[in-house]
């Protein structure tokens, strides 16, 4: 209507009218500096609030890998005033997880805050290179031994801790390409257990929380650059293949053509279907006969329930060969 | 394992080991002419028996619109032995109707079945163009305006000449594309009521069924290819830009890295989904108080109910002017 106010140039900050650094296209509006770093604070307060992630004096535990959603996601939780502890997993992978642990370090030290290191290889016998090596002969594929490692560590860490949250660095376009996967193959189960928050429902489960889940993979790069946290740029060597990259590929396909399509997808999932879906998620959790840690019962009752990572590790676990040097790098 | 027999080439029809004219990448087969119409015809068969879709004696209705699925259906029910006559729905799209129509006419005739005509600018006042003009300045969506007129017109036809089913051409492609737009946007209701086979759940809906879900749009392309079936090529003129083709392009880029992606998608959503969702379809019907045809009750109580092509019809229906000749072509 010709009444309406004429639209400023998308150049100017659309909460200061000062000049814009960041435009966010999904949500039509442009940002300064200052007030993009308001807008990323804005929207893990919004996530911690709506999902009740954490409560005041809550002990946190961040799982940092030394990418720059892990690095952001501290930063805005101390910011916040959380009590937030960090936990780098060493997963072995050469000179990328040697790089990743000291940037890690840096960040920690820069702070005064406390980073925990824990080491797959000297805890568990095994690392990341061998479950590739394993992989190319037809084992499980290397980013699930990984994502399976980070889970069982940080749950435990956290348990050994006493820590009362384990927060993690997922942004929304790591969520979509999660939910774009299991949506594809409709794997009911997994939908239904993706949620912004998880909580302890047994003894031995930590809750989990993912306060990024609301913002985009560009910004948490951006927040970083704008806020000069230091992070490793470079993508795990072995991450080549990763369905989960396709999909992101995908998505950021549809969201060049229809901005705002990842966060329509996610936020419709969450608001419209997940609880359509709480039915598929039929797992009947037990204590796994060799570590104890909680695991998924096994169908067969009379069979001693042993969790994944437990199976994985003693797969894995032997003496380290001089596995994938070209792969692994310096 | 070495003592496998060695996998013959897929050149050979998986089947009877003749020379094979087309490869099924999602099955992993390749088959001849002959046994290609075969798995067809099964596919078909297997769609209709698992769904109840068809009983023998039933009369059926099958919409055509001179393209390849909807000829192909009405050709392999006709082979099956169904008694089947075709309806035709003029648009009124220029030059591209008229071929549709000659098309589904020759088809009918060379077969001595049964085609009735329908014309929409005729029987409703309005033709396809009129939509793509309106929706031009901010109307409902053309192909919106179509789907609404084939689903109101293929319904009313086939309640007042008696018939028991309407038959649809709705392809594997296709109902994964419907369902893959209605997924990113978690349209629920619409998930819900996406089934290959809609019961006549009240007095004025006729039965709905999709025999073809089980066959990809290159199968039934190949299908009227091998069996001499002249269809209609051109797409229609009016489709530029449409979402649906847009999330065809995005399944088919998915389905070359994976085959089987969209099988895996509907089928998997009809097995393991699709009833966690049917809590969702909360549409109460009514009869709309201007045609008597079903539609969805008005919110307001106090509100006449009208039905979406009753409204569309009286915005649409005014004397024709010469709109989008350049688009709609000879």
């Amino acid at each position: 209507m010709s009444r309406e106010r004429p639209r400023r140039p998308r150049t100017r900050c659309g909460r200061c009218r000062e000049k814009a650094v960041i435009e966010l296209r999904r949500h039509s509006v442009a940002f300064c500096r200052d007030c993009f770093l308001h807008y990323c604070r804005q929207q893990v307060t919004k996530a911690i609030d709506k999902y009740h992630m954490l409560a005041p004096g809550d002990r946190v535990l961040v799982a940092v890998s030394g990418g720059k959603d892990s690095l952001a996601l501290w930063d805005l939780l101390l910011h916040l005033g959380y009590q937030v502890d960090g936990l780098y997993l060493g997963l072995g992978i050469g000179g990328y997880s040697d790089r990743s642990g000291q940037v890690c370090q840096a960040f920690a030290d820069e702070r005064g805050a406390t980073l925990r290191h824990h080491d797959l290889a000297a805890e568990h016998g095994f690392a990341i290179p061998q479950a590739a090596a394993a992989a190319a002969t037809g084992g499980r594929a290397t980013c699930g031994v990984c994502g399976l490692s980070k889970r069982y560590v940080f749950n435990s860490t956290a348990l050994a801790g006493g820590y009362d949250v384990v927060a993690t660095g997922h942004n929304l376009d790591d969520e979509a390409a999660v939910l774009f996967g299991n949506t594809l193959h409709w794997d009911t189960g997994s939908m239904a257990r993706q949620f912004p928050v998880l909580e302890a429902t047994r003894p031995g489960l930590v809750k989990k929380v993912k306060p990024l889940y609301r913002l985009a993979e560009r910004e948490t790069a951006a927040y970083c650059v704008l806020t000069g946290i230091d992070y490793v740029v470079e993508e795990c060597p072995l991450v080549a293949g990763n369905t989960q990259l396709r999909y992101k590929e995908t998505l950021n396909e549809l969201e060049e053509q229809t901005p705002g399509t990842k966060h329509e997808f996610l936020f419709g999932y969450l608001e419209k279907a997940a609880h359509l879906l709480e039915a598929a998620d039929d797992a009947t959790l037990t204590a796994c006969s060799r570590c104890g840690m909680v695991t998924q019962a096994p169908e067969d009752p009379d069979q001693a329930p042993v969790c994944a990572f437990c199976r994985t590790s003693a797969r894995l676990a032997a003496p380290l060969p001089q596995v994938l040097p070209q792969v692994i790098g310096r």
